[in-house]
């Protein structure tokens, strides 16, 4: 039988409240076997960069990531955040590396192809490098990749944490059973947008059909639980949707989801 | 007989030149074997540093470190400079990792005594770990480090890249023969400063003293040359001090550091 592996992806909002991130991180370093951890920037990037002068640019509502807004990505992603958190790791006993796609050529993406917009430095993944990560994971390193990957030309390109994570757990799904865990400010996939307490315990594709038909599914969460079930069509075992709380083991308010 | 390994610092006037940085990293990723890269951070954090508000803190002219020039650093050295470097080097199939201190636990250091000055968050160095490095030199990684250490307990600390590259060189030298490499704005150590042709290509202890004597060391070489002597008496082979050029096989012209 393949070892487990656990993914666990933090959002804006963990990484923004310092104290939630510090409960996080403790709550990420007690689980035991290998993981691997993905976080975004969230509005720290934007806050840096209006300090120093960068307006967000916007096409068409878009968020357009020029030359300018990928270099204050790159700090703050790759640096300030992730070292941080890696520091903090470490200080729980948590052997943690911190990683862009670059890094050990982990993730190769290449720029997204022009259509209406001009998305600039902006990546879509096309192959991940199990290889280095599996040396990582062997050696009982804990990978903390951040937002960003390469294009092997020298270029660094802002990438989605959300696909990031479900890529990763893709293309390690050969060597280990991968769980797939998505942190956010909710408890989970909820049946109505309004009531924290409407949490779906169990989403398979039968019951998320149905969720698409009733309309139920919000906005935002449409592209997150498309990611879901791509990854669970790509050999990923098990995801699970809900607040930080999700890895504490006698926490059993989240939503699971599962082919079928 | 022991693998060579070749670790290589750069400073601030390779890093804020593209062109001569480009051209650098050109040679360092033709450098046959196993190899480490380290870096500074150059004038790049004093601009960023600037464009945020952050003025630099010197007291009695020496500069502190205190919270706000520790992001900045943070930002520019693991962040920017690194992951620059990191996806210029994988454009030349190099296969490099960026690194701090604190991934996989690499460099260890505290938090400098407070004596008559309190240097704010610098590190230094109590223990680099060779397991991790050795982990990655096996896998054919080359490590590049910025100047950021950590002290266990959370917090990242900036440490000088010419100190990190010596006491790498001295921990791996337990399993290979390592040579030293400081590249900087000169070809070598200079007989005369004023006159860039007066590179003394050999320094062994009995001409170092000689020169001391004669009050021809530079006083901002004066460290540096101590930092090679302490290496050399702690099984480093050799210390190369010159020009990115160094690393050019054709070139030789360069101060070489030896024992005797």
């Amino acid at each position: 039988m393949k070892p487990s592996l656990a993914i666990v992806k933090i959002g804006g909002n963990v990484i923004e409240n310092e104290a939630e991130l510090a409960h996080f991180l403790a709550l990420f370093s007690r689980l035991s076997g290998p993981k691997i951890l993905v976080h975004g920037g969230g509005k720290k990037a934007t806050a840096i960069g209006e300090r120093l002068g960068i307006a967000s640019k916007l096409v068409n509502g878009r968020r357009i990531t020029d030359h300018e807004s990928l270099e204050v990505a790159i700090m703050v992603y790759a640096g300030l955040v992730n070292k941080n958190i890696v520091a903090t790791l470490q200080s729980f006993s948590c052997n943690a590396i911190g990683l862009s796609g670059a890094d050990a050529d982990t993730i190769h993406a290449r720029k997204r192809p022009v259509k209406d917009i001009d998305f600039g430095f902006v990546g879509d993944i096309e192959q991940v490098n199990p290889k280095a990560i599996n040396t990582f994971l062997d050696a009982g390193l804990v990978p903390v990749f951040c937002a960003l990957t390469h294009n092997g030309k020298g270029q660094l390109l802002n990438t989605n944490a959300d696909t990031i994570a479900s890529e990763l757990a893709i293309a390690l799904s050969a060597t280990y059973n991968t769980t797939l865990y998505y942190c956010f400010e909710k408890e989970g996939v909820l049946r109505d947008v309004q009531k924290e307490d409407s949490v779906i315990k169990q989403i398979d594709e039968t019951i998320y059909k149905q969720l698409l038909k009733e309309q139920l599914i919000a906005e935002g969460m449409l592209p997150k639980l498309e990611n879901c079930f791509y990854a669970l069509k790509n050999n990923v075992q098990k995801v699970c949707i809900g607040s930080t709380n999700m890895l504490q083991a006698d926490h059993h308010l989240y939503t699971t989801i599962t082919l079928s």
